[in-house]
Parts: C-alpha cells; structure tokens; sequence
C-alpha cells in the first residue's frame, strides 16, 4: 500500500458547510411538511446577469465552429480578460497592476489552497479567528501545522482573535509571522479593514518581511466610501502583498466558476540558504503545470461582467442582497442580539441569544423556525456563542424567515 | 520573506509547450511569409459535437432565471454526470464502478498532480521514460525527488524505459515500487497496453501492494478489439487503481474543461505506522476543500457526449483524426521512419532521420519545411531522437505537411 499524506487524519471529522447539510438533510427527512429556509451557506440565489448570458450564448456559438473553436488557452487566462480585470478592478481605483500579474482560475477557494504549494512548511503562518475554514485545513494538509487541541485549534498557527472587545478587527500579531491570511470584507463576520488598519498591516508585514494573502471575494459588496477595495490602494502593498479575486459572489458564477489571483512582479520570497525567488515566477510554473485554465465560454462570461451593461446589472443585484442584509441586521438589532457586518458584506455575524453554543442554537433554530443559520464555531474557536447569517436569498426568503425569528423563543 | 518551496528550483527551465511555443514564435516572426503547419502540441482543432453545443445553451439559459439557477454543486460533480459516466464508460463495459467513485474535475492534467497531495513523500515512484511531463514535474514539486543529472532524470524516480526494444512497452520494475504512473493509449508514444500487459501490471501491484495511477485519457481513440479501455477490465484492478480520464480528446473539451477520476472505494493506503486508511475518504476531503466543482454549464455539456446523437458525432471526429495519423504513419513509413502509435492513439511516434537529436530535427523541419513537431527528447532522456506528430489537424493540413515531409532533407 502506498504511504498516504498523515497530516490530513489532523483533520477534523468533516468541513463545515457538509456537516450543516447533513443536519438540514436530516431534519427536512423527518420533517417533510416544513418549508426550510437556508441562510447558512452563502451561496447565492440569483440569476446570472443578462449580459453575461448573452456572452456565454455567443462564446458557445464560437466553439460550434471550426473558425472560430477555442482549444487550450495560456492557463494564466485569456489576454482579453486579464486586460479587463486590470484595467477597471485596479488601474481604475489607482492601483499599478498590470495584465500579466492576474492568473484567471476556476475559484478562490482552489486558488487559496494551491498558492501553498510554493511555499515550505517553514512559515510561521497567521490566520484569524473566526476564519473561512479553508484557510486552516489547507495549511494542516500541506503539513504546516501540528495536531489540534480539544478547542480544534492547530498547534504552529498563530491564532489572531477577532472578538466582540476589539470588534471583530484582529489585532497585529504579537511576534514575527511570515504569512497572513487576511480576509475583507471579511467571511463570516461581514467586517471590513479601514485604509488606517490595512495600512498598519502593509507596514507590519514590510517590517517583517512577511507576506499577505488578502482575500478580497466580497469586494463588490463595499458600499461604504474610504473603504478599500484592494490592498494594492495602500502604498507598498506590491512588494508584500498577493491579493484574491473571485466572480463567484460579485456577479453570481458560484455554479460558473471564474476567479483570479493577483501575484505581483515584486514580491520576493526566500529559501532557507537567504537566497531571494520571484513569486510570480514559482507561481507561472504551478500554475502552468498543474492547471489547465478557466473555460473560454466562462471567461467570456466574466469579461461581460466589466461592460456598461453588465456592470449595471450586477449592482442591481447586490443593492438587492445588501436589502437582505439590512433587514437582517435591523431585525437582530431589534432582538437585542448585538450584530456585525452586513453594511459592506451579505453577511450578518451576532451573537446567540443568551450566549447558546451555536450548534445548540443552530439545532433549535432548525427544529422550531426552521431557518438554517451557520454556527459561528464552524469558523473557529474564537466564533463559539456567534452565528452567521447570510443575505444571499430571495426578498419574501427573508422577510419570512426574519418574522420566524422574532416569534422564536430560545 | 516567506520561504519559498525550494523543490520548485529543481525543475528544468520551463515546460517542454512554452518552449515549442516560444520558438515557433521567433521563428514566424523572422519569417512571417511561412505558412506553418503545428503538428506539435497535442490539442485539438474540430468544433464541439453539435450535441453538446444545444446542451450547453440549454445550460446557460437555464442560468438566466431564478427558478432554474444553479449555485455551488457537489465538488464531485453533478449526480447526472457522475451516473453518465459510471454507466457508459465503465458498467457498459462489465467494469464494477459506482457513480460515488466518479470525481469530476476540471482536468487530467490537475487531477494527475493534484492526486499528489493524498499521498506522502516516502513512497518509490515509478514513471516511464518517456512520459508526459506532468507526472515528473508534479512529483519534484511535491518534493518527492532528489535533484536532476545532466539527462534530466530526477535522484529518486525509478525510471522505466521505452526504448525500440521493448517496443515503446515498459518492463515491471526490478524492484518494489509504491505508486506506478501508467498512460494508455501512451502520450508520446500513441502505443497500447494488450489485457496481458494490463494483467501483468495488476499482479505486480497487487503482489507488491502497490498503487497504480492509470491515465486512460485517449480512451477514446482505442479502435483494435482487445485493447482495454479501462484498467478496471482487469480483475483485481478495483484494489490497485486509480484511473483519469478526460473530455478533451474525447469530445475537443480542451477549451472546454471538464474530466473525472475514478477511486474506488476498495483502495487503501497505510500510515508510517502501518494503520490502513481509505484513499477515496482522502480525496474526497481534498477535493472538497481544495476545489469547487466543475462549471455547471460544462458538465451538462459532458452528459451530451454520451447521448446517441454526442456519442456519433464523436466517433465521427475520432474517425477524422485517426485518417490523419494513419497518412502520418504511412507516410513516416515510405520515408524509412520506423513509427509507433497512430493506430489506437492520435499521435505517431517516430525516430528522427539518422538518429538526430530531437531538437535538431526540430528546428531544421520547423526551418525548412515549416512544420512543428514535439521533440522526443521533452518527454524525458529516452525520447532522445525521436519525435512526436499529432493527428489532430485538418486534413488538407495534414497531407500538406506530409508532402513536406517527403520533400524534407535533412
């Protein structure tokens, strides 16, 4: 038998969004006569935007024909594509990044994940607490991190606690790091980094030499001005900073597929000998040996997202979410639970009534509103007696589900 | 700085298609009269099956509206595709493999490397010569090699050779290996494993509890009676395989993506310690944690390839592809050429003219006659003076580039 990777039995039992599943599943069996409402994964609801269709229908066309077929394209993506995100998601805001440092993928989540294969497991690696799962069960299957405690946390990593106290805004950490996952606007706790505190980390990590994986997937949701969209707004960031990209929640391709990574000409990393490596060249290797590129018809479909129409219809769209988000916030606010987030991200984070663990209230929300939340402890230790919900729903979805709520005893 | 992946600086130069590319580009640009004919990289050239273009718009239109939008799907893959899929290309054939076993992906080529990830870097890797780059490459990324010698070969792989001798068909290793890449039909070499080879594999990994990585990704263009199409036609396979396939030969999915793993559940892997662990639990924690599922609009794409309309048209072009290597084939022969392949694979295989390098030929053919081939000697040390030709053209390409040939001096 061939010898398999041991880090992963570090894992615990299952990922989160499976497990919640499972439970929805579970009850929705025992229960048919109950109409569920799903505010746990964020996963959107509407439809995608009639520009993109449009281009998706023609790019179909295209591959009908011998002229015009599209076999392998440059795995980093279409050229016509990288212009665009370059041009109108950062040169438009000010930021100096060109074409050639956007790698179109099929995901944020792959594209977080893969970017450790470049990297050794000699890092000392910084993740905030509450997290997006992924961050931490990659770095625990590429062997960067010992066994976890009963609080389900990883020896090696440095925890960053984001709490009530300091507003779900972690504080820079107390020793030397080398990586730091940095998410804004922020999954699960819908909070997003003011240019003061983002430019305190951009001068944390070129003090330390340490390296940003700036997770930007809910830019869009930004409505808020003097707040940054990008991390490449502050000065400095391109020497220390590699920035996420995604389609899935701006323009609704969570069943399309279609991000990008934005992978600076200036960043450097080191090997143990002190040498220095360019990023963007250990990057173009993993990307082009171990990735195929993005569907043309789907990167044709992202191109339209940045056309007049396209981008008019997309707005529309999240004007419509953060309605949801609104309500949300406002009716919990109302039921005294103190709440975060949900003005510049479709998520809402808050408290549990009477501090309840979260799967304790998950359970009983499920069983008597039969309204799916996510617990706040799937996200880490630091989320225990929080929840998540999410604004990707229909307008009736969650006003019903917010008049369930304040029927809801706890 | 982060610390970097030093394993990565082992790697050669650059991927053998980036350099084809790079001087086939030098060479049109100094002379941008030449008409020439690629012959090298291995992608198709004929349109999407009209089958799959009315299934791909049927898909985007159901994209356009709420009640029939699709969001995140299941990483592994839509139910409909995976039960496609396990019934037409493995229970038809009397193979017992259950949709739960099909992971649907977004290629070959990321599944190939990414199957790396379950594994650890004890185990004796065994890999043809010559191969498919990706097997080596991936490998010494994953730091499961020493460094190169002067041949490229990397400190650590067993190698084994396909030489003219054992007619491009490599011998079981002298000694006991743990993982074993096998691809047929073979790219570069376009030859077939007979039943007898085939078994011959299962016993020795069965014998030796070892894992075979079977890449079956020119299955379709298998023509003989007799010739597997599956490595789970063998008995026993079930303990032993893991097989990859793709669309993209199969149906001109290059631009398309969209391919599958099959890991049976019967497969186990060990601990350091010796405990037994199940490879499809693995990858199935890898897969969904490190990947989101393939475009939905792709995969109903998929699914029409294997309707009776999708399954004629692709035999169609198969049937068109496979004319063009038999003239490549014939025509290698006239000129004295001993060849390989081309009879159940779309690529011929052939010593170059008086045993010249591969590169030479290269550059004189791609000089003088304007034709590009793929050097052996970029499929590893033992494709030194050979070259590969791909069938994948239009014909009168083809029969323009053969009476080149026949007018080559070299």
């Amino acid at each position: 038998m061939a010898y398999v990777n041991e880090h992963y039995l570090k894992l615990k039992a299952g990922y989160l969004f499976p497990e919640i599943g499972r439970r929805v599943q579970a009850f929705a069996a025992a229960h048919p006569e109950a109409r569920i409402i799903r505010m746990g994964i964020g996963d959107v609801t509407e439809p995608l935007p009639p520009a993109v269709i449009a281009a998706l229908h023609k790019a179909v066309d295209e591959m009908a024909c011998r002229e015009t077929f599209q076999g392998y394209g440059a795995e980093q993506g279409c050229g016509f594509l990288r212009e665009a995100i370059a041009q109108n998601d950062f040169q438009a805001r000010g930021c100096d990044i060109t074409a050639d440092e956007i790698f179109v993928s099929d995901g944020s989540k792959c594209d977080t994940g893969n970017i450790l294969d470049i990297f050794s497991a000699d890092n000392v690696i910084a993740i905030s607490d509450p997290v997006y799962p992924v961050y931490v069960d990659t770095n625990v299957m590429a062997g960067h991190t010992g066994p976890a405690n009963e609080k389900g946390e990883f020896a090696g990593l440095v925890y960053l606690p984001a709490t009530a106290e300091n507003n779900f805004t972690p504080a820079l950490p107390q020793r030397k790091v080398d990586i730091i996952y940095l998410c804004y606007p922020n999954n699960p706790t819908g909070t997003v980094a003011s240019k003061a505190t983002l430019t305190a980390w951009v001068e944390y990590a070129r003090a330390n030499q340490a390296l940003i994986f700036y997770d930007a997937a809910y830019e869009a949701y930004i409505g808020e001005p003097d707040v940054p969209h990008s991390i490449y707004e502050i000065p400095g960031a391109r020497e220390v900073a590699i920035e996420f990209r995604s389609f899935s929640k701006t323009a609704g391709f969570t069943g399309t597929r279609c991000a990008f990574a934005v992978v600076p000409k200036t960043l450097t990393g080191k090997t143990r000998s002190g040498s220095a490596c360019e990023i963007h060249k250990l990057w173009t290797r993993r990307h082009t040996t171990k990735f195929n590129g993005v569907s043309y018809v789907t990167q044709r479909g992202a191109e339209a997202v940045y056309s007049p129409e396209g981008q008019q219809q997309v707005r529309k769209t999240i004007a419509h979410y953060m309605g949801n988000a609104r309500l949300i916030r406002e009716t919990l606010a109302q039921l005294g639970l103190p709440t975060w987030g949900g003005v510049n991200a479709p998520y809402v984070w808050a408290q549990t009534p009477g501090r309840a663990t979260s799967w304790d209230f998950f359970d009983k929300l499920l069983a008597t509103a039969h309204v799916v939340v996510t617990p706040g402890c799937g996200f880490g230790a630091a989320g225990e007696g929080y929840f998540r919900a999410s604004a990707f729903n229909s307008r009736e979805n969650v006003v019903e589900a917010m008049q369930r709520l304040k029927n809801f005893r706890f």
